[in-house]
């Protein structure tokens, strides 16, 4: 067993960060925890909440004495919150992210990781639609992945194994992954669909003829997921675009190039190409059944099943 | 109250036909059912589980007597089962679909309609990924709508009134709406984010740097989503595709321009437009959840919120 960390400094109290704090109660750790965050409503609604034991104006402040950081601030603010934290650091000390892209935010952090500090990327595969620290619950973490990304010199396996107990006991599964490794796993499962999402929810919107409500009333069919998605925190959802841009444009570039051939399948009628294409993509979504993936669905089983529709 | 139809036609006995007779058994409507399909083991699954009262091996023997004809097919077999079941249809009949195209149907069963027989082009939103009679359930339509698109000339105003009544009583809202409003409506809600998911899931399953198996593992992350969207029937996928072309086409070019803004703010690292554009799709989301469109959502809360993440 790994030794507990005794002071957990969370940086930027959104949906991520409150959970964590319920998810530490939960699990009865001995931690005291210290928020921070540069908004003061925030930070009045988390004194309000009372999920942390002090809540700071700075981050230094936050980070004196703690033995894990974590940075939860969207991905484009790491740096900053890094260049103003180093000073307080203390060798010992561990510090992670839960950034849903680790490539970049690994060479913001050590451009100011001081010597004796443990530094080791970290994205929780969990979050919902809704953000702001009054979003948190307990168990957002349970059965899901956390990834870990280490590199070379920035981490002893000691500081890993303490961090990978500490996300399990939060509820969590967790495995490592290269960091490049994971930005393209994520730029597949995740945030090319969520662009994709949001444009075609765009789509909607900007389209008078097809009136809202029309859009909302009828909406039970396949493009009220994709309004789901389109409703995720758009500074978080910014900093992972621009943050993963090369990933994402790969895989953009992709989608595009198979979506131009669909098109000009129907704009043909070319029947059998896309009767072809449709009978492959099913074979993966029996992948995920057969994998256990999809236990949610699985459990509301009539009601999943009556969202799709022609 | 219309009165309720005797002999009910089921013509092609996949998930909706069989859907709408374990509805009618259930609702207690006085209807004999007798059901036929073209696929022989079908018709075995049919006869075994019981829910006609009779299954034929010819389209005009089902029709014979019927005051209810429904075409339950892919669209794309529409005109031939109505070139073959028109000299057996009875004044007094009503025909109707529940394809999810309609302008197409209603231009290929207008061909070969008879005079004294009344049609009603209609479409229930309701399926699910899975296809076939053993995929039917009596609660497929429960508060789901069912759009009539009623020509004129083509039925009368008490046929339309009978119909509705019928879909009533198998527990859909019943709609009317003009047949090409229908098809631009589903172009957008339904039909061009199917393609998307079809094309997103293809693109996952190309890439060969990213297993299956981590694609299938983590996705959790919005991808799940689009899985499922893709793995519904890929012929009735094509048959829509190729007979709602125009309006799919164009909704198509409206999406891939504005994916092209993005990719662009993306590559350029414009982030103030990207963050404009994920703010301006979240207010969609709000309108369906204050309509009440998404109760299933609120229903299972906890575990609808935790299929998002970056």
């Amino acid at each position: 067993m790994s030794e507990p960390y005794q002071r957990v400094a969370l940086i930027g109290l959104g949906l991520i960060a409150s959970s964590i704090a319920y998810a530490v109660r939960r699990a009865k750790l001995p931690a005291t925890i210290v928020g921070t965050d540069i908004d003061p409503e925030v930070r009045a609604a988390v004194a309000e909440l009372g999920f942390c034991d002090a809540v700071t104006e700075r981050a230094d402040e936050a980070v004196d004495g703690a033995d894990l950081v974590m940075l939860c601030t969207p991905v484009g603010a790491i740096e900053d919150v890094m260049a103003e934290i180093a000073p307080i650091l203390a060798p010992g000390a561990t510090v992670t992210d839960v950034g849903s892209v680790k490539r970049s935010v690994i060479a913001s952090v050590l451009q100011h990781l001081p010597a004796g500090v443990d530094f080791i990327a970290g994205h929780p595969l969990a979050g919902t639609e809704q953000s702001g620290p009054r979003a948190g619950f307990a168990e957002l973490f349970d059965r899901r992945f956390c990834i870990l990304t280490p590199v070379e010199g920035a981490s002893s396996d000691d500081a890993v194994a303490r961090l990978r107990s500490f996300w399990q006991s939060l509820g969590a599964m967790v495995e490592e992954m290269d960091p490049d490794h994971h930005d393209l796993v994520l730029a597949v499962t995740s945030h090319t669909p969520h662009l994709i999402a949001y444009t075609m929810v765009g789509v909607a919107d900007d389209l008078r003829r097809v009136t809202n409500s029309e859009v909302i009333k009828y909406s039970a069919a396949g493009f009220r997921d994709f309004t789901r998605i389109a409703a995720s925190d758009p500074t978080m959802w910014r900093d992972v675009f621009l943050t993963n841009r090369d990933a994402t444009l790969e895989i953009l570039g992709r989608f595009t190039e198979e979506l131009f051939a669909l098109r000009r399948a129907i704009r043909t009628g070319d029947g059998a190409l896309l009767s072809d294409y449709f009978s492959r993509t099913r074979a993966i979504r029996r992948g995920i059944i057969e994998a256990g993936q999809d236990t949610a669905d699985a459990d509301f089983g009539r009601r999943a099943k009556t969202e799709e529709t022609g």
